[in-house]
């Protein structure tokens, strides 16, 4: 089978899987979250988000979570940023690298961040243009590149014209979110295939939610492509913003699995990873999302 | 991608999965069961198990089962016999097919069936034979495909050999069961191609165990090579044998679900399963085991 001998991983727990979940979690827990995933060897670790803590209160705490985070060598903490505003306070606390958002959805875009597509390119392009002056790195998502809860299916034409236009503007990799969970291994090679018409494939990144249990068979065929960048999130963190209770984020543990059983290095110590899983979503009340750190603990072989 | 243009599944719900269950379902409510899962569309049903009730009390009353069903056209109901006493008693009350079974470990052959696996094999043997005599056909199941809890990785080489094995004596499919869940893409594929140096590709069905929650990855790993049989069990009842709470077969929603999204004909009614599905969870006191019946309950898109 024709895989990566390598694989980044890029864990969204801190942000984009505290983000959605009901219960806020404070500060000082969330730097104890981050620092566990850096010792279990993530090396890029998306700490937190400036965003407007009135819409989003999960993420209020970021700046304290960047300044008093004991960092550790070769990591990457990475804030998520939705405007200039959002990369100015990332910027304050010496945040490695930043992401923008868009998608690849009109109607999503309008739903969720209140513009249009092409507005959202322009206010990633002013985070970009700034980014670049302060030589601090951006990644770009891109959200429903599958599916999208208002429109369906999307067009791989449409998630390709996104992603080119983020890479032109200067992000250094395009992470494609299935926001909704809703693909399946031919589609999301489709889209790949498309997005890759122009952009080398070591540039791109695929996120992957697990609404519909499809998340690990997308990302085999992500590998079967080239892919070599993995977003996901420690325990699941996160669930679904769409409906509670079911599934979010493909959980960090099932994914290194995955790649240990497919002998795909990562650097990351498995145990000590669904260790902090436990530990966090103890906190959350809940057992992790993750079948791998379910079937560790009973010690399953 | 290149995968079959057509799957038949291979519904184990009824027996491998409520065998699996601790609370033991009344007769009625597995005619039922069996009769919905008809109506959806499963072509091929595993209704019963004429093992001995004292080990297996959840299989006790798979006569009245059998007896009392209303058969629909074209569907196959199987029945798992261990032995000739068995047999006789799935022939007597008229079960479509049978299905008999073997392990890839020596280990968990002594510990599950107490004997070897050569005498497993001849104990299959004396079944086949008379089923052959009376026209019947004859599935073959071989448990710890890829790893075995007391042994730990299998060597392909051991199940091709078990496979052709009971190929030879006269199954006209060989269902690879990864017991254990622990499988992943690169390892499975290994084994179906040691596998099918003997077996032509067009005999070979998978059965996965979602413990781990690699099977989905591990299924789009089988139908590239070709395979286009699948085992799994609606709502994955049945849950994990060895260790409660953790995940078991491999969920027929989840399944029906890649197949719908690949484009891959399977003949089911994806919201009447969904329906049996959540009822029959309903009935044991829990929610569905399968992403998509939750997903689909939730109304995501």
């Amino acid at each position: 089978m024709n895989v990566p001998k390598k694989v980044r991983l890029v864990e969204v727990g801190p942000r984009d899987g505290l983000q959605n979940e009901q219960q806020a979690i404070d500060t000082g827990t969330k730097i104890q979250l981050i620092e566990q995933l850096a010792a279990a060897g993530l090396g890029y670790i998306e700490a937190g988000a400036f965003v407007n803590p009135k819409w989003v209160p999960q993420m209020a705490g970021s700046a304290e979570v960047f300044e008093q985070l004991k960092r550790a060598e070769h990591v990457t903490y990475a804030a998520l940023v939705p405007n200039l505003q959002g990369f100015e306070r990332a910027l304050a606390v010496n945040a490695s690298e930043v992401a923008v958002f868009c998608a690849a959805s009109e109607a999503f875009t309008q739903k969720n961040t209140n513009c249009s597509i092409e507005e959202s390119l322009q206010r990633a392009a002013a985070v970009i243009d700034a980014a670049t002056t302060a030589g601090i790195k951006v990644r770009g998502y891109i959200s429903c590149v599958v599916g999208c809860p208002y429109e369906g299916a999307i067009d791989p034409a449409q998630v390709a014209y996104v992603a080119k236009r983020l890479f032109d503007l200067g992000c250094y990799e395009i992470s494609l979110g299935d926001t909704v969970g809703v693909g399946t291994p031919i589609a999301v090679s489709q889209m790949l295939a498309a997005v890759s018409d122009n952009i080398p494939m070591d540039k791109l990144a695929v996120h992957f939610h697990d609404t519909y249990g499809q998340a690990l068979a997308n990302i085999l065929a992500a590998l079967q492509l080239g892919v070599a960048v993995i977003d996901s999130s420690v325990a699941g963190l996160g669930g679904c913003p769409y409906a509670k209770g079911a599934s979010g984020n493909v959980a960090t543990e099932d994914v290194v699995y995955l790649l240990d059983g497919m002998g795909i290095e990562h650097g990351i110590d498995l145990p000590q990873l669904a260790s902090t899983g436990r530990w966090i979503s103890a906190l959350l009340g809940r057992a992790p999302a993750s079948k791998v750190a379910q079937a560790l603990a009973a010690d399953i072989k």
